[in-house]
């Protein structure tokens, strides 16, 4: 068996924990687990728990963390994403999805000068999120923060590196160097645009903060795709 | 006007070229083209040409290229990636565009030991990828390769580098490390498994035949997530 399960840690009490209705049910209707199975908790904030069951029904699918760890499967580094809204909500989505996989703490919609106004559908989000954890065999979930601005994404916590991916010339923006220059960084910001890229305002104001505008190659990728870029070159450069 | 156009060679008399039906409708219904106007028009083999329209009426838009470059948008190496197929074709399908954006040269279905059969929409599939060329700035189409096996694939061209991701201990075996101890090669083939990954003997072929078994890092990821994680690490260690 090697699903994890998610439970929040309001559905602990000490060492037991009662599996939320849909991870019960997926246990008890797919999976069909017994008393005495040993299954894998995970309660999206770190905490990853091996859990002997002892109450299996069609209800109520619960029992006791027999080994409890922290931060399995969690990188050594805090990297948050903020992207430009997109118009497509399946590319947001399947953004989020390879987020977790890559590590990605925080993915936080930017509403840029040149983002339309979109919605997120909060709980699909949640929901993907979820699965996504579950399946890569992380314990914390990924956020989803609130929309904000460049200016407030800056100074919603304090980064070690702030990264704003914005077409350069010359080598010595190239991703992989800019993160190779800055190997001790764990607090890690990347700024991805719109389709029209952000703004000579927006890049100033990265940079008057300290950050460092990169280049991502010479081709036009969608935001989705820049984002993604960005987090395997931070997750593969932190072996 | 920044969207390309795409007309393969057969549409091309000397400078002349004539716009495929779908490409017309687009040009004529859409952006309302008129004769004078210039296009960029991408014949998918590394033609990139601008050419001044003299003919648009709602069956035919055509005109004549008055500049013609090679290999705009593409990148300095030939990156071939091999992957197990997926049951879900929207991932796969995802996997493409993705591919294109990072300038993979094609995409190979591997027919692994632990693949369940899968078909591919080609229809789809070719339109996903000449919407990506166009989207990206590509002049050169991805290639979608027939299913093969591991053997088959090493077989097909040769290769300056093999990499086939499978869970390896130790920093040497970090795909960023790898890469830039093979700094050098043009011709990449990168190899991806299946959810339950590949054999030991589909391993050990790969590495008789001088490939190397290289690691994305401690976590699962989905096999379209690890094809896109290193499509962008060849693309950003090739700044």
């Amino acid at each position: 068996m090697t699903t994890n399960f998610y439970a929040p840690p309001a559905a602990f009490r000490d060492q037991y924990v009662v599996l939320p209705e849909d991870e019960a049910h997926h246990a008890f209707r797919v999976l069909r687990v017994q008393p005495g199975d040993e299954i894998i908790v995970v309660d999206g904030e770190g905490g990853w728990h091996r859990v002997r069951l002892e109450h299996v029904d069609r209800r109520t699918v619960a029992g006791t963390a027999v080994e409890t760890r922290r931060g399995v499967g969690e990188p050594a580094y805090e990297l948050t994403v903020g992207m430009a809204l997109l118009k497509n909500r399946g590319r947001f989505e399947t953004l989020l999805e390879k987020a977790v996989e890559m590590g990605v703490g925080a993915v936080v919609p930017l509403q840029t000068e040149r983002t339309e106004k979109e919605r997120i559908k909060e709980t699909r989000a949640h929901n993907i999120l979820v699965a996504a954890m579950k399946q890569s065999g992380r314990s914390r979930l990924t956020q989803l923060g609130e929309p904000c601005t460049v200016e407030e994404i800056l100074e919603l916590r304090a980064y070690d590196l702030v990264l704003i991916c914005h077409e350069q010339e010359g080598p010595e923006h190239a991703l992989l160097t800019v993160l190779r220059r800055h190997a001790g960084a764990g607090r890690i910001l990347v700024l991805v645009g719109p389709e029209g890229g952000f703004t000579d305002a927006e890049v100033a104001t990265v940079r008057a903060a300290g950050g460092h505008a990169v280049s991502l190659g010479p081709r036009r990728l969608r935001a989705e795709t820049a984002a993604l870029t960005a987090a395997a070159a931070v997750m593969l450069a932190h072996p």
